[in-house]
């Protein structure tokens, strides 16, 4: 309809997302969803709330540790409804002449993030969500020492268009024996990519961004925050660390403290800006084989769910964004500046 | 929690499916969506209803051709809303040292399937499925005389939970000048398996699925209806022609009526086992180059969406789905059996 859609490829899977920007809702147009502080602060069915401790099978982190069981401030639990067992045989089966199966191995915890039912880590005190990264780091190291684990998904479903079914904050962590699809995907080509120019993709891809500013939302002396050029839905965000680790178990635990003041922020700005909207986010890092690659570059991706996935994303794989990248961090610029100068978000 | 999680591989991909059917609702309690007869039969306010065929860009295609604008049973006109524009310029355009655009060049058609509002593939008759799926042949063929387009994806998008904004019957039509990812990774892998075998991976999966029998639904004399063995959602259903074409563009005219039988009773089997779901479905061909090509096999894949995709999925590209393919076969083959023996659907 317009000359202003687009074909971009993302530089990091070498695959093209449509950007028809004419289809676009603006933001003020999204319809106001509940906010957190709508709920009660305590409800006496959901199994995460302090009290409720039996109704959850037994915690394998308490933060802080030497905490009563009243007294916690983060709890790490195993999911009681776990797609996967803690035991089995890692032994390819075959299974008639086509098909391979193994048993279904794996861990998938909860990291239930605060005892307080009705917050969300945007609102959530800067020494909270550190807490919770610290539980997650704590968490991924120590199972990827299970050399049975190869990939271990850490990720957060918010709202209920991102497919959560409970509303106490909380998020979730999966160990599995089999190796992320996608990231074997980002890592072949950050591999032909250091092949071709000798340098790591996701570093050029900070200062590439940086000297181009459009995209940029946030700089911190050590982490850029961005929409990609190519944003499969929009306002997906990339909070990218600019020291360079292949996994997230790796990454320094002094910067913990800095990436939950940037965490939190840009859930603040979403937050804010599109009305506490639906999201998820994912640690994108290496396998636990692949820790001391140094081609890949971990980071942390975040997308909103505005809208649904249909068939044409389905049949082809290409994905249709309704929001210019550019215009998106425009918007959230602006979002982030006014929340700056009323206090609400530090101005690092 | 149990033992019978599994992690299965599809053969057609190679990836990972975890199998975790201690999830799974049974399919009685799902609950109950609005059936298609809720809605009136014609709708004033619909740009698809007759009478209101002003409404949409003028059609490129009628069926029957020699019908007066008042007695069409097939339309297809141009997408108000498309997301591409029919015409730009397809150099890639290097954007800055890391990133490349293209123009939006594409084309996005909607096929109005039949005058009435309140129906559903489900529930037409067969003849006018039939002329659904002429409708579909012809303008993908008309469109691939146009070398532009590399890819024309066919899907339709059903029900709420699938993406869709309409309720009277469509579905839709994209030629996009890029090839689609997933097609790309389902030809590596046939590719590489006639290689190894000398045959074609899906006719082979044909054979092997009807020596096991556990996960046919039906099967005709020129096609078999499946839920493959890694599905990657509850009930996702596969309808492979026996025949070996790579395009449903080059698919005989004189099987598309047996395909309408075989589409629309499937679709009947969903509609009243899982109580009307959203879903979506799409054409699995080839790109319109590789027509010819002897390794592909197209296919329709139909995806209920029963379940919403979260975190795991999208850090990990691995599906949790929460119902044996085996026992969504047997469930299905007792409701295509009640279905035959009430009249409601053919026996072939």
């Amino acid at each position: 309809m317009s000359s202003m859609s687009e074909i971009r490829q993302d530089p990091t899977t070498r695959e093209w997302v449509i950007i028809a920007p004419e289809r676009a809702k603006r933001p003020q147009h999204i319809s106001k969803r509940t906010l957190a502080h709508d709920l009660p602060a305590w409800d006496e069915s959901c199994p995460f709330c302090p009290g409720n401790e039996s109704q959850t099978p037994d915690e394998v982190l308490r933060l802080p540790s030497s905490a009563q069981v009243s007294a916690w401030e983060v709890r790490v639990v195993p999911n009681r409804f776990a797609a996967l067992n803690i035991s089995g045989n890692l032994e390819r089966i075959e299974d008639g002449r086509l098909f391979r199966k193994m048993d279904g191995v794996g861990i998938n915890e909860v990291i239930i993030e605060t005892p307080s039912h009705n917050t969300t880590m945007a609102l959530m005190a800067y020494e909270q969500v550190e807490k919770v990264l610290i539980a997650y780091q704590h968490r991924y190291n120590a199972l990827k020492q299970n050399r049975q684990f190869k990939f271990i998904t850490i990720f957060k479903n918010h709202g209920c268009a991102s497919g959560t079914s409970l509303v106490h904050p909380h998020s979730q962590l999966v160990a599995t024996p089999i190796a992320a699809t996608h990231y074997r995907r980002r890592l072949d080509v950050a591999v032909d990519y250091y092949d071709d120019i000798g340098k790591c993709l996701y570093c050029d891809l900070i200062a590439e961004e940086l000297r181009e500013k459009a995209r940029v939302i946030a700089e911190t002396r050590e982490f850029i925050v961005l929409h990609p050029y190519a944003s499969r839905v929009s306002y997906e965000t990339w909070i990218i660390p600019k020291a360079h680790y292949a996994s997230f178990g790796l990454f320094p635990q002094v910067h913990l403290s800095k990436l939950a003041i940037i965490l939190k922020d840009t859930l603040l700005c979403l937050y804010h800006g599109l009305n506490n909207p639906a999201f998820n986010y994912m640690f994108d890092t290496s396998t636990t084989e692949d820790e001391d690659d140094p081609h890949y570059h971990w980071h942390i991706r975040i997308v909103p769910r505005l809208t649904t996935i249909a068939g044409f994303e389905m049949g082809s794989g290409m994905y249709i964004n309704t929001v210019m990248p550019e215009d998106a961090a425009r918007f959230m610029r602006e979002v982030r500046a006014s929340l700056v100068k009323e206090g609400t978000l530090s101005s690092e």
